[in-house]
């Protein structure tokens, strides 16, 4: 299966950044990917540096939206994985990624793990999801979809793996601050990388991420702004690099093989021995 | 903290092995190693590469064993964190880390993931654990200790952070089989250490991890043996490098911060953020 990851950085519109995932999108499905995964609120500006309740408006578009995205896959025959701001009711609304495959919405995933930090003030926008950790079925395979923060809790992964994902796929939006020290910056890029490796590994599936690059500096002043490290990746079933982008724009292709997870959970099967009868703490915020 | 980790090849009995031991553990010491951390199995050679009898004799040992470790920790005044075989009645037996603190039995973990696998053939030996992922309060901090095979598992290491492991401390016997190519070698390596930095990073602890090294013929011909790939190491709780050892034998010693968890954990609250009402599905072997 050939699949590709568009990494892009803002620009300046709404308008501007969808024809720009447009023309990249028609870019890949020309050149036979089959599976085309967008970066988180691929849209729009990360608007999550600052609270502000104009950004509201862009999920008043939700249906529009989903039409719009569902048309395209339909036109080019690919499955598509959008990553978009859902207004579910007045004062309700979601970080949601919508999988489309070929004209109808194959499902979707409401991001369950809701970061809040300065720059990053996403418990104003979204409702944490409310649809658990499902794994959507599609013409190429049963995708694991989470979103960004998702990749820093082995839960979402390893509940996604024991649902009969074939492949985890994250649209993120995650960067540094320019004030933080090279080794800072460094030791944040390496950990972002290494955990979501790790899901790969411990449950023997490829893992594709997909994250957005550039500048967007915060208009509130409570931060400069963030950098996006882009480094949208995909490894295979035992964490192996298959492709890494740099820091700018960049759309990765590749063929990638589902068929290994077999392979390799065979010579490596940590599915064998869990000792589920011991995990029950794992439901508790903490043990105290 | 000043701690010390031991990677050791064996020497051809147990009594050599357990005076090389005694020798590092005493130069350790003496440069100020509160905290010493020795691969597993450490008094023998690594015995389950073939299923025989004869091996549980070792185990008879197991009180003697505890006496001997604890008056080496009394005299040293140091935590001591070694991995026995333990004989708990007639055929029944565990894969078991015991702490000592000082001359005190701080606590013990019985390895709870046993692996099987050509060349590993742990289920013939050792009955899974029964004690659970509980750390064990030591004079120098509160100790996730746990053994090999359990470090492909995050539950393990989410539960003893969840129960107030400020380290995760892994006693661990892995290696390569020379027949495997340059490339599968390498993923294998590469896996082992990614997915214990993901621990660390996962949880916000620093993690310690005590391999042997050497290679170790396999007396039963299934397989020509095992080539031990050393390469402990130390990270800290955004999983960076602190300390990383060869292939060869090599005494790891540093500090160790384990103030850095609450910096870590403030600027990284993953533990403020997860969705424990969503993760039932996690005591399933598998949700078909």
């Amino acid at each position: 299966m050939k699949i590709a990851l568009i990494q892009q950085s803002y620009k300046g519109t709404k308008e501007a950044m969808v024809a720009d995932s447009v023309a990249k999108i028609k870019e890949a499905a020309k050149a036979g990917s089959k599976l085309i995964v967008l970066q988180e609120l691929h849209q729009s500006e990360y608007f999550c540096q600052s609270e502000d309740t104009k950004f509201f408006d862009y999920a008043k578009s939700f249906n529009k939206d989903v039409e719009f995205w569902a048309a395209l896959s339909k036109e080019l025959d690919i499955v598509l994985v959008t990553s978009l701001f859902e207004y579910r009711a007045a004062g309700l609304y979601h970080n949601t990624a919508v999988v489309f495959d070929s004209g109808k919405v194959a499902g979707k995933y409401r991001k369950m793990h809701i970061p809040d930090d300065p720059g990053f003030y996403e418990k104003f926008y979204f409702t944490p999801g409310d649809l658990g950790f499902k794994p959507i079925d599609t013409s190429v395979g049963r995708l694991g979809v989470l979103i960004c923060w998702d990749q820093w809790f082995p839960e979402a992964a390893r509940v996604m793996a024991l649902k009969g994902a074939e492949v985890l796929i994250y649209p993120t939006a995650i960067g540094w601050f320019d004030q933080d020290s090279k080794e800072e910056k460094q030791r944040q890029l390496d950990a972002w990388i290494t955990i979501q490796r790790s899901h790969a590994i411990a449950n023997g599936v490829p893992l594709i991420s997909c994250n957005r690059c550039g500048f967007e500096s915060d208009n509130s002043g409570v931060i400069d702004g963030i950098r996006f490290w882009g480094n949208s990746f995909v490894v295979g079933a035992q964490g192996e690099f298959l492709a890494k982008a740099g820091e700018d724009e960049e759309i990765i292709t590749l063929e990638l093989d589902l068929n290994r997870t077999k392979e390799v959970r065979d010579i490596w099967p940590f599915f064998r021995d869990r000792r589920v009868e011991y995990y029950k703490d794992l439901e508790h915020i903490y043990c105290d």
